[in-house]
């Protein structure tokens, strides 16, 4: 596509047409083009990408982003022998389309379907897979010290994006790649944002790099200057620290001061220039970053305008970029965001942290009421979880609000720096449980065991959009460290009814009948709810608690277990030290006669792939319908109704 | 203390009175001093730390080369007002010197006694807890942020090594403060080392930035050659940007670019130097690093020599350096080194990777002989991680050994980077369970939660010297991520006689009797079998099962339990999380009517302190005595003996 001077004359998606990606159906086709074809290819790739989108779901922005920029590694590289490794990988789908999965948009991110982000077990054209951020480097590293251990000879390529050169763990693989005396390529794809805007000095840094370029005129300038002046011997004190003052004075000098060659910056869209960088990047024997300056949406003027709505966008109309759906009920994180403004309102020393995510934890009204009281970090959940114990132990009440799956970066800093001094930090962990179509990185099925395994750490899980409301405010006014687990989506309204107040370990009986005994976290409590109708359909007297902490877990649990034949434990989280496991140990210890059977629904051990949460939970046996079955197997005598 | 020109010539110890301490006895006391004292009383601090870290054992390096820089930091600031973040903590000594803390360092780091790290319930002087490395500034931009929203006034100093500095939160913390508008001081404590060498860019960019002087000079050069050739148009041009101009041309770009001031390099064993530059940097309105050149070991021979050796020394003789007690067995640590080495020789796709621990790890025999195929990547353990994955997918086989804490830092990378894609990654978790005098911060006692967690992950643990060299052996052969968990200290050489092949998954029955059964992981088969022979004695029959791997858990196991009245899970680890949780689970979805009592020996829900292993094992009754109490209770109808 040519780049239009006025952004409102690009193509309708609708009436772009496939004649050149017809022609591509494996890796390399590409290269059989003429390069007057590069733009109405990655035109055609554009409309192909926003027609799709619009109908699957997906990741949008940083793929219409990346469209020259794959062209580009796919024109110069040869796949599969060569490895390009994409960071987060949500910008793979030009990638993908490249190397013969055209089909697989049909069912992006479906269950079955084909990933959003890069799977070796996809395609031998995926070098790694990739989900979280900043860990393309240190794989790329990797693969390349392991091709010259090997003699062999490819090119790797990673590809890392502006905003994930906030992760601490890419400066960690920078340092290293520093050592390197072969070649490595590390594309920095910068669009100047994160999800959200991006942040920090590293950001600043890279916006000024733009305006560097006239020093260097400059200092050509005054080289020139001295030679006519006939200042010959300062000239030739110059000359001889040329390449080190031209190193400083050059745009990347925070990559050359760490031993990184650089080039650019260098337009994105332009594939041409892009190749003649790439061939000569492939000579370069060391690390060499190219620094390439994209747009995030380019050529979808809904995309451009609102990038972090298109970021992870839901199925969307063309014409209008409005999704299709409207969404009737709120999700969690409206409840969460709505209530944060209100204890905000209420309390002065309650501050609110990302990383880089105001959008999508729901902090960003928090962010426009009390802007002097929200950080975003970045992409940085360990300096995210230090930073707020350094707050709390400053006597602030800092709430961290980070997606489940992302919260595992910090498993130390929540030990280290929150849970051995105390320090009042709540936690807020979205996307807790199963999150569906970004898959296997993104599930939230971890949070429940790590959160519990630290000693002074509390755990709470709401069942409905009030209690997740009371459980906020209950943890903002704790004197300890707090974690409170929801998921994504819909916040459940029913049981409504049900609303005691939050009390320090104690859960919350629901139905207090007979034999059977549900105990069940936070989600679980609908499912429960549900599964507990079928069973008294049946015949069965059926009890239902809502568990409320998961850590301490409530000590009337025991005397209410023993009271029962059948104790199920129900949670959204792997099996393998989550609830059931806790319980069970702390009911024989309290109560060695308690003489109940448990058993115990729950994740197995083993990935969640993508797909539509509801066919994933049945899938994992943790719907209604596949805990009803684990009972029945455990109950074998008695009756049907 | 004087510098002295011939390194000869440090006063013995020994001799070294403590006139000018003695009057200090509390935070504040040093400012009484006149400036002429300053070198007197730092050899008095120099010759107190070495005389009773020879007695106690202790970090000595690094402290003897903090010395001067925490008397600048206590005659500039005001504490407890002011507030000092050390990053790791074990330069802290000289600060508890001067805090009143003088006769904490009869019982150093022993149980009861002073910790080696600062704590914040130990004095109000100890602004943030530490032990982990690179969290400091964090921390301090946490308690900045505070400040400036409770408009209190004080100064804010994070203390961080250049070692601490290859940590990517360090990173992460420094592209926030960069966006400080008021004060906050980072102190760059450069001695060019970890606790081994230093690796990386950033450490040969700090190298560099002692010769980056001269450029500096040549520019002021060119400018007034300019001027004097009266080439007014170019000289003026320069002075436009002169202030841009000159950021490029000092050192500390790297932090000037992140928008962070630097003032620098200074000698960091000169007091007054140091002070008149706090005094300057106090007033400076955003984020300042200081850097300041220390020499590790400073003032004692041995210990300049060797620093590796002297980071944490064990007791030694204070006129050679020589330790006192010689080790007679071998530890674990010496065991991995040579297996290691024989693995190496072996199979040439093996490579090592430390994170900034050849020396602790034992790795550097490896490193020796091979040193294409090892890889210290510095205090980067989520790098260490990925990198390792990355190693993998290129077709080699990595082991990573790192300390259980430490890899704490990495739980997400395991999970994302190495087991999702089921790479093969061997990680030798060293120092796992209690380890005495290092405390709360280095206790390894949450890997077996956090790593049987982890689907797709095997988790081993030997209960001997031979059989860590067979599990070794066995994980460097299997096609997916292993994990090896032992202790810290000497290694255990009983039980020789039991030495079944290592089989995938499969346990070790290594005493097969009647109604007791103990269920042992790793370092607590010695412990259980100190135990039978008591239970022994009194008449118990008693069954010994080396569990061997943790996960999967041998369903034999099950078989075994059932035939038992009573099944004795035994861990060095939290019971969160831990092998007898996932043990009940099993066992109850294997074996509903298993019909066994069970019950769990391992860490209860807390930290544990610093102090000697067997007096803490003994308070958290996981040595045999607390057992057989444990089994005791269990049984109380069985008499004794």
């Amino acid at each position: 596509m040519a780049r239009k001077k006025n952004e409102n004359n690009y193509p309708d998606p609708l009436t772009v047409g496939t004649g050149l990606l017809d022609t591509i159906k494996e890796p390399g086709d590409i290269k059989k083009l003429d390069r007057q074809d590069y733009p109405k290819l990655a035109e055609e790739i554009r409309a192909f990408l926003i027609r799709h989108i619009s109908e699957t779901g997906g990741h949008l922005g940083s793929n219409l982003g990346a469209v020259e920029l794959t062209m580009a590694l796919h024109i110069a590289l040869d796949l599969p022998k060569d490895k390009i490794i994409w960071d987060v990988g949500h910008q793979s789908y030009t990638h993908k389309l490249l190397t013969g999965r055209r089909e697989g948009f049909e069912n992006l991110r479906s269950y079955g379907g084909m990933s959003g982000f890069p799977k070796r077990k996809e395609s031998d054209c995926d070098a790694f897979d990739t989900g979280h951020s900043s860990t393309s480097i240190s794989a790329g590293l990797g693969l390349v010290r392991a091709r010259e251990l090997k003699g062999e000879e490819h090119t790797v390529v990673s590809v890392i994006g502006d905003g994930s050169l906030t992760g601490g763990m890419a400066y960690e693989a920078l340092n290293n790649a520093s050592k390197l005396k072969t070649n490595f390529i590390i594309i920095l794809n910068d669009n100047n944002m994160s999800i959200s805007e991006n942040v920090g000095g590293v950001s600043h840094y890279l916006n000024s790099i733009r305006s560097a370029g006239k020093y260097l005129e400059l200092k050509e300038d005054v080289y020139n200057s001295l030679m006519r002046s006939g200042n010959e011997g300062t000239a030739r004190a110059i000359q001889k620290v040329k390449s080190a003052a031209k190193r400083l004075m050059v745009p990347g000098l925070i990559f050359e001061n760490m031993g990184i060659s650089y080039m650019g910056p260098v337009d994105g869209h332009d594939v041409e220039t892009m190749l003649r960088l790439l061939e000569y990047a492939k000579r370069v024997k060391n690390a060499v970053v190219i620094h390439v300056r994209t747009q995030k949406g380019k050529g979808y003027l809904p995309a451009e305008r609102h990038p972090a709505r298109f970021h992870g966008a839901e199925p969307f109309d063309i014409s209008t970029g409005m999704p299709k759906k409207v969404r009737e009920k709120a999700n969690y994180t409206d409840v969460f965001s709505t209530v944060m403004c209100r204890i905000g309102e209420a309390r002065e020393d309650v501050v609110a942290i990302s990383a880089a995510m105001p959008d999508g934890t729901g902090l960003k009204r928090f962010h426009n009421l009390y802007p002097d009281r929200f950080f975003d970090v970045g992409i940085a959940e360990e300096h995210a979880v230090t930073f707020a114990a350094g707050l709390a132990a400053g006597g602030l009440k800092p709430v961290v609000a980070i997606y489940s799956s992302f919260l595992q970066r910090a498993y130390d800093q929540i030990i280290h720096d929150v849970c051995i001094q105390k320090l009042p930090v709540v936690f807020a962990v979205d996307r807790a449980g199963i999150v569906g179509a970004d898959g296997e990185t993104h599930q939230g099925i971890f949070d429940l065991s790590y959160l519990s395994s630290i000693p002074g750490m509390t755990v709470m899980a709401p069942k409905n959009k009030w209690e997740l409301a009371d459980m906020l405010r209950f943890a903002v006014e704790g004197d300890s460290p707090m974690a409170v687990r929801y998921p994504r989506g819909e916040a459940y309204d029913g049981l409504q009814e049900f609303r005691s107040p939050v009390e320090y370990g104690k859960s919350e009986m629901i139905y207090d009948e007979g034999s059977i005994c549900l105990l069940a976290v936070g989600s679980m409590v609908r499912t429960a709810a549900e599964l507990r109708e079928r069973l008294k359909a049946e015949g069965y007297s059926c009890s239902l608690v809502n568990v409320r902490f998961v850590k301490p877990i409530d000590p009337e649990l025991f005397e209410t277990a023993a009271r029962h034949e059948l104790v199920v434990t129900m949670e959204e989280n792997v099996l393998m030290g989550g609830f059931g496991e806790h319980f069970r140990r702390e009911l024989e210890e309290a109560l060695p006669d308690a003489g109940c059977r448990v058993i115990s629904a729950g994740i197995p051990d083993a990935y969640v792939e993508h797909g539509n949460v509801n066919i994933l939970k049945a899938g994992l046996k943790i719907d209604a319908e596949g805990i009803y079955g684990l009972i029945k197997d455990a109950l074998p005598e008695a009756a049907d109704g």
